[in-house]
Parts: C-alpha cells; structure tokens; sequence
C-alpha cells in the first residue's frame, strides 16, 4: 500500500516511472493487491502527466508479460492482424481478413469486446448462426495453418491486466492518454503473437482523435513498442467524418461486407480496405511491395476468391452464412427536410443512434442485437428532395426506435452546393529500414 | 456512473466544477453511490488541475452538509477554537485552550484522529489516565458553558464525507492539495459549530508546507470559507524547522504543556501560545484587541490561573493530571559525535523517530503509546562537547528503540559557529474590517 502511494505521488509530481515501478503496479493491478481507487488515482495522473516513451514501451512489457504470451511461430508463417482505433461502420476486417488469406497470406486475429456503438468484429461475425469465435487455442493454429484466416474472442489469459484497467479506465475519466491506449493496443498483439501489424488510426468527428497530428502521435507510439518487440507496425490515417459505408449494425455491417467482397459494394469501404490488404501483404512473407499487394488484392475481390475465401471461413468457423437471410425489423426512416444537397452525415450521431437502437453496447454486460442498427439511403454528395428518405435506423423496440430516429434526424446537413469530397485517405507511416 | 465518469472528465479537462457537481459527488461518497476508484480518480484530477476559489468553498459547503451541523449558539457565547496545519512537538492546544478560559473565552474543540508523528491532541489528554474525549453532545455543551473550556472527539455524524475523502486521499497520493486541504480544515470547524477561529500554519521542514507563500495561499483559502459562512479566522504563520519545544510524544508533551501553563517551559512554545491566545481572545466577545489578549495571557500564566483551569478541565473530563507520574519507558541516548553548535535539529527526522518509537500513527488502526516518544536535551544555538547527550528516545519495544535511535541520529548538524536564530513568528493575515 504505502508503496504504491509512492509511486502514485512520484507520477503524480512528473517524474518518470520506472520498469520495476510500472511492473509492480500492473502485478498489483492483477493479483489484487493493489486496488482499484489506488489505480484508478495512478491512472489520472498518467493522463495528466502523460508517459514518456519510456514508460509507454515500459508499461506495455508490464502488460504483456502480466499473463499467458502465444507463440504462433508454430504456423511457420507470419500470422498477421490489423487493428482499427475505432469508427463509425467500420466492417474493414471481414473483408480484409479472408481477402487476404485468399491472396496467400496468414491473417489471425485474436479480438475482445469493448463497447461501441455497434459490437465489435466479434459481435458482427455472431450476427451469422453458428458462428463460433471461443475457439481452442490449437484449432485456432490448425484453421490458420489449413485457410489462413480466424477470428477468435481472446483468452482470458492473454493480458489480463488489460481487461482490468479497461473496466476501470471507463468509468473514471482515464480513457484519454495516449500511452495507455498504445499499449493497451500493443501488448495484446503482441501477447497474442501477431508477427506484423497494421493499424488503422482514425481521424475525425466519428474518431476518438479528432486531427491527423494526434493520430500521428498515437502511432508512432504504437511502433515504439512494437519495434521493441520485432513486430513490424505499419500505421495507416484514414477519415472519418461520416460513417465507413452505408451501414452501422452488427449483420447490416456483415450484409456490406458480403458486398464489397463480391467486388460492389461503397466505395470508401473498398478503397480503405485494399489500402490495408496492400500494406498487410507487403508485411507478409510474399515478397510484395504494397502496390503489388493491393494489386492482388483487388484481383481476389474481383475473380470471386474473396467471397469464396469468406464462406470457406465462415463454414470452418461452424457460421451457416446465406446472404441477406436474417430477420428484419421494423424501421423508422429519416426524411430530408428540404432539397439541396448532403453536405455532412455525422459518424458520432449515426453511431449513437445506432447504440440505441441496440447495436452496440453502453456496458460491458449489455447485450448486442445482431439486426438492429441504421442504413444510410443517401451518402455525403447526394442531391436529395424535400421528403427524399435519408435513412432508416432498425430497432426491436418501438421506444428505442423513436428515440434513435431522433437522433439520427440530426445527423443531416443538407446545404445549397455539392460539397467538396474530403480525402479518405490521410497519410500512412512506414516501416522503417 | 455515467454522471460521475462525465464529472471526473470534466475536471481533467479543465473545467470549473459548479456546487451541484460538487454535492452529487460529496452526497455518493457518503452514500456509497460514487465507488472509491471513481472518487480517488476525480480528487487526482482536483490535485493535478487545482480547484478554484469557488470550487473550494462549495466543496466545502457540500461537505458540511453531507452530515450533522452542531449549533453552538445555545452556549451563548462565541466558542472559539484554534487549528494548527500540523507541526512536530505541537502541544499547543493542551496549553491554549485552559489558558483562553482562564482569560474568560470560551474555548471548544472537537478533534478527529489523525496520522500523525504524535498521536493527536485527544491522544495527548488520553494519556492522562481517565480522561475522557467522547463526550455528548448536551454534556460538552454544559461544559463549555460551566468552565469554558471542552475538547472532545468528533462526532462520526459531523462531516462523515471527510472521514472517507481523508481515509482515500491519505492512500492514493491525494493530500497534496490546498483546495482538499482547507475545504477539509474548514468544513470540519463550521459543522463543529464554531464561531471564530485562529489557523496556526506552519512553515519549514518539519511541516507540509516548505515556505510562507504557500502558506498563505491556504490560509486565504481557508478563510474565504470561513468569511462564506461568517465564521472570523485569523491566520498565524509560524515556523516548523525544529520541533517545538523538547518534547515530541503525547504524555512528554503533555507534561510540557504543563510547565508552559505554570509560566515556565520552552521560550518557543510560549512565544507560539501567547501570540495564538492574543488572537483567539481578539475574536472573543471580550472587546480586547490582541495586544490586550496577549497581556491578558500572560497574566493568566504568570498568576497560576491557567494551570488551575488545566487541572480544572482534567478533572471535569474525568483525568486525574498528577505532574510526572506516569511509567518511564527505557531510554536509548543520542550523543553529540563531534564538538561545536548544534546548528539544526531535523523536525521531520525527530517526528519519524518518535513515531517509530510508538507514539503516532502510520495506520489509522495503530495503536499509540502514551508514554514513547522523545525528548531533546539540546536544542539550536545550544554549545555542545562531543559525547554530550543531545536527545533520549523512549519505546516499550527494543527493536523499534533501536530503529527510532538510529533515525535521530541523522536529525541533529553540529557546526563550528553559532547558528542566527531563526524567526519563529512568520507573519500573520487579519480578519478583515
């Protein structure tokens, strides 16, 4: 106790914290001996002081070697995963995960549930019957040894420490620190055995980092911890203003995916995606360059072995996959107010809406209703007439319905001019050397 | 939950808590609707961010309403009482408040329990066999109206918000705040019901605060409080380099105090009285300004009247006061290593080392013992040969003599020169017009 008062009140005056300080915090943290008000005070004065480097990398060993580290050098190839900070409509890994093993690459993730405003990648491959992501740790090798791609829940085991600093971190204020997320974000991939990373950092209202500058920050921490443990991280920028595509829910996410795998599908989802896929396959051991991966990449989309690779995933993982057959809900739409054009779709208010409509979790005991969530009728760009409909958000529940409708009804402009079409793609940091 | 995490986010982002803010997260506290890692969470964004002028006072303001209010005014009266931030060898009050009744002032205090090097000042008088500090309410009353002079422990009703604010700030590295700290001192003496009151803050090495402008900074705080809730408070600074006096212990320092009242003892200890009942008789309903206090004082020293009023108060609160009888623990000696002057005696160092030896508290469970502590033979400025006793400790335990010994040890600077004698009075703020 009086120890770990200590090295609050040393964080708490701006000096560093060392490796044997930060280990015995996050062993604490772990084996209850250090309890939650005593962390959760250690925690604020990180996010006030902020890390240093040091303490970021330092922290994340903590982390990592707090539980069970996986070795997957056992699928003698580099087992790769891409790991998003967090948008709006982001389906990016259902497609991209079969996409790229279906380009001859080893994709593996090993994923949690947080909260959002839709579940995450886990919660949106349940959304499919018979989907089954608890999956032994041998079966999850043996699948990516036999098609090179699996999606399972973490262990327990894996960064326990993580979980438990999540929990606390979202209920006092101690979410927003840099250091923190990197190595939250790190020390699961590399407990998890990701031999290569891409992430991809998102800017904009729909974004926790609301500039490119932040989002830099972010990154370069990321592979800070990354290069201190051989686990090439290559960082991608993307925008998001407006939700990713034109769907926000667990199995409307799945649907579009489905889309953009058979070579349709929006856009802005097919473009971040072969971006991802290129910088992922030149990560591999494929020996391409990322133009040459996005190259193969959209030749799997568009020669069907994309989609076949997604049903041969689905099936493996026990998920009776049949497009378009889930139950619908009720909808309520969303109308324009007038004619003009759409000139903004806000992400944060879409996802809300989507949240309440029961797509996404508030608490981590919440549960996820696989068909709920919104469906944009009309993208940023649009001309649209008075009365045109804009959208339809999907809910069980007639109270919850009316309510994200409202919500939703805000998320419009609609202006006089086409708007310009804001860049998609931010920028990316390389690999080094 | 949500409520509060968007309370704790706001004051980490910079933002000026108003008093509804305040009061739901003082109210959950005590009703156990704000868990301990959410409290511990927002007071590190308190200490780290600072809380304003008004924060202070309705922080103050919801903790005082978080329990019981006493009303003095039965008493007809002004009960006054005085606060001291903290010091080594501080017995002051034991001195004070007889003194301030033998003046014709009523004197009143109700005192909590602190950590400390000593015990506190109800520590203090339990030493005194029979002494009794749990008085109720009427019966304390009853006192102050028949002998003007009544320190008891304070009621678990009065203010229970601190109790557990202290209890959590004590161990996540969350003292160290002004705001915290006079919203703290001062809710406690408004609840207690008293009318006006002198702060005796203390400056230097041996007290929380290292220099004056500190200092200052919470006593104004403290008395924007006090203005808020018309209660008058002087603020007194006084130097804390050395322990006051020689004795640092609670029955040592009762048997001080008891000198001090017989118009002898330690010249510091004296000097620090005087000035504070000077103050406390000011703000009485006596019509003396301090000059005319003070000289009252010491008449009241010099003529035997506050040493009739001490054992007066002893046998009212049921202790039987006989001057030097009391079980003399074993001793071990410091000694004088070279020849010269003793140039420092270390506050903080000779605190520890009776603290070790028995007499204060570590954990709010320990136990204190009446009769450890230490007692110094030489003092500043004094000539010393080397192998000179310079100060006993006194333990029940001889591994904790041996450990407190070895602390002392370090407490004491032998110089070639005579050392300038320090101020002892820092300065002082007044009530205003």
């Amino acid at each position: 106790m009086d120890f770990v008062n200590d090295v609050i009140a040393w964080k708490r005056d701006g000096h560093e914290l060392d490796a044997g300080r930060l280990r015995a915090f996050v062993d604490g943290v772990v084996n209850g001996s250090v309890p939650s008000y005593q962390a959760s005070a250690l925690l604020m004065a990180m996010v006030l002081r902020g890390l240093s480097d040091t303490e970021t990398v330092e922290l994340s060993r903590a982390m990592v070697e707090s539980g069970k580290m996986l070795d997957l050098r056992v699928v003698r190839r580099p087992v790769l995963d891409k790991h998003s900070s967090g948008g709006v409509g982001d389906k990016v890994t259902l497609v991209l995960a079969p996409l790229v093993a279906a380009c001859g690459a080893v994709f593996g993730k090993m994923s949690g549930r947080g909260l959002g405003h839709t579940g995450g990648t886990l919660d949106k491959l349940e959304s499919i019957p018979g989907f089954r992501v608890q999956l032994p740790q041998g079966e999850f090798v043996r699948q990516l040894e036999r098609i090179g791609v699996a999606v399972v829940s973490q262990s327990e085991r894996v960064v326990p420490a993580d979980r438990i600093l999540y929990a606390l971190r979202d209920v006092t204020g101690t979410i927003e620190c840099d250091g923190l997320i990197a190595a939250s974000i790190m020390a699961k991939k590399v407990a998890s055995g990701t031999a290569a990373l891409v992430l991809d950092l998102k800017v904009g209202r729909g974004a926790f980092m609301g500039d490119l500058h932040h989002a830099r920050d972010l990154g370069r921490l990321c592979r800070l911890i990354g290069d201190f443990y051989g686990r090439p991280t290559t960082c991608i920028f993307t925008s998001m203003e407006a939700p990713l595509g034109r769907t926000v829910g667990n199995r409307l996410e799945v649907e579009e995916a489905w889309q953009v795998l058979r070579g349709e599908g929006p856009e802005d989802v097919r473009e971040v995606t072969l971006n991802l896929a290129g910088a992922l396959l030149a990560l591999s051991d494929l020996g391409v360059d990322e133009t040459e991966g996005r190259r193969r990449a959209e030749a799997a989309l568009a020669d069907g072995r994309a989609a076949e690779h997604f049903e041969r995933w689905c099936f493996v993982q026990g998920g009776r996959w049949k497009p378009g057959e889930f139950h619908r809900l009720a909808a309520h739409q969303t109308r324009a107010s007038r004619a003009g054009y759409l000139t903004g779709v806000d992400a944060m208010a879409v996802g809300q809406a989507a949240q309440i409509a029961g797509a996404g979790r508030r608490r981590i005991d919440d549960t996820v209703d696989p068909a709920a969530g919104v469906l944009l009728e009309r993208v940023v760009g649009d001309r649209v007439d008075a009365g045109d409909a804009l959208a339809a958000v999907f809910s069980r529940d007639p109270a919850r319905r009316a309510q994200a409708a409202a919500v939703l009804d805000r998320a419009f402009t609609i202006g006089e001019e086409a708007p310009q079409r804001g860049r998609l793609m931010l920028g990316r940091m390389e690999v080094e050397g």
